[in-house]
């Protein structure tokens, strides 16, 4: 459906993932990764649980957004870099599981504008749960360093 | 401007805050505390910086919404818990700095939902910059366990 | 998917909808309804445009926002109302066309907040294009009018 | 506190904002028109209600939009044009009254990217109630009509 812009994505966003250090301390690994849709999983780590041992809300945001994120970049030429304008979290149930999969993809891919979204589950015993979703919109910059706007 | 429910929310908060696992982790502690409006304050660490060195949106993301909820949550009775129900952030400029402030106050209490904003900052040699806003909606939850819905 | 509460919904809001003011100033009409998904239709009116002679965001937010408001209400007992309590609308690209398509579909049914999501499509010469996107949080109030905080 | 790049701006706004075919219909009148800052008012129009009476809160967003994408329009030179990238409103009580202001600023106005705010209030017997708040990204376009991504 989407046509990246540069064949090696794959390659590239596999070593690229794991060395972002938020990821890295965080523990996500990359479950698959496809043009617009890239799919990270994380385990359950008690140091970033909020007051019920579910994992923090904000912390989920972090997996949707890298999801969601990453996703937008397999479309991208291997020069230019992505930054978040905005993102919109929905709560549907507590972070509550053993791990947790994020699964990120591009709904409409623009000249400067990404509109994508997420999905957030939790495992727990086998079973995996839809508990948070996400919509946000991403800017393609060029030639600077993280900076959009 | 608003009545707390709860005339020891300041002490309460105080000491409940930087005992929160996430809150604990990432190093935030409090600034201040007032009916409905709380400040949080985090240094930059590098372990929870995304690619350019800045901090991580989503981890800018968990101070918008710890100081928002815990403004929430200084308006409650003492045996009420608050659940976010969705949060947006809008990303402003980059989270570039050596401290990061996060301001939250409630727009609107109500009987069961509380509407609540906060503003991320970044400070970087003695200057603050606004670098992000958020709107959140909480609900408010007693007799279980951070399960809002 | 979705089990109503009400067995009658349908016959319920296929009389209720065209009733609705707003609704019925804007030329709305039901396309279709099923248990927790319900598509609306309206066609092109130059005095909802904006400068460009595109459908006003305002009024795409109206389809969306009815869409998925309604798709709500199919799952509510037939005493049951509901309440926006918030809605993100994404503009994926200009409201241009003859007529707009707008699905609304639920994502999670609770206790009191629904959480759902609605897209909004321009049909041109036939051809039917992605317009829009929105995520709302609706909460259930019974025995009163209208009002959910 | 912001530069408008079009020094007539007030006067270009104050021709405009009625021709708008949306504005008109909906009765929308300036109330007032600063540099980042604009507010409009609308009179409660039975049209364009929902159910109990309320005005529509689709409607309330048009209001809002409106007051946030002219204050934008008010920094720019004066041959740009703004498109609404997305908008979140959140509902903070009934939109009941004879009369409904709606106040639009802007938070940030970038290269490309302007973040800006707009309040909703409702005037019943006097009285001004705080109704609803939108967030929203804008983006700058020069030379097209209309098309932003």
């Amino acid at each position: 459906m989407f046509q990246p812009k540069d064949p090696g994505f794959a390659a590239r966003l596999t070593a690229a993932i794991p060395r972002q250090p938020t990821m890295k301390t965080l523990g996500f690994t990359v479950v698959s990764i496809a043009a617009g849709e890239v799919v990270l999983a994380m385990p359950l780590n008690l140091a970033f649980t909020q007051e019920y041992g579910f994992l923090h809300g904000g912390i989920v945001t972090v997996g949707l957004d890298g999801a969601a994120g990453y996703a937008t970049f397999s479309l991208l030429p291997a020069d230019a870099a992505i930054v978040t304008i905005e993102l919109k979290t929905s709560f549907l149930a507590p972070a509550k599981g053993e791990r947790f999969i994020f699964e990120g993809h591009v709904i409409k891919s623009g000249r400067s504008l990404t509109f994508c979204e997420a999905k957030g589950f939790a495992e727990e015993r086998g079973q995996r749960k839809l508990i948070a979703t996400m919509t946000a919109t991403m800017i393609t910059v060029t030639g600077r360093k993280g900076t959009a706007v």
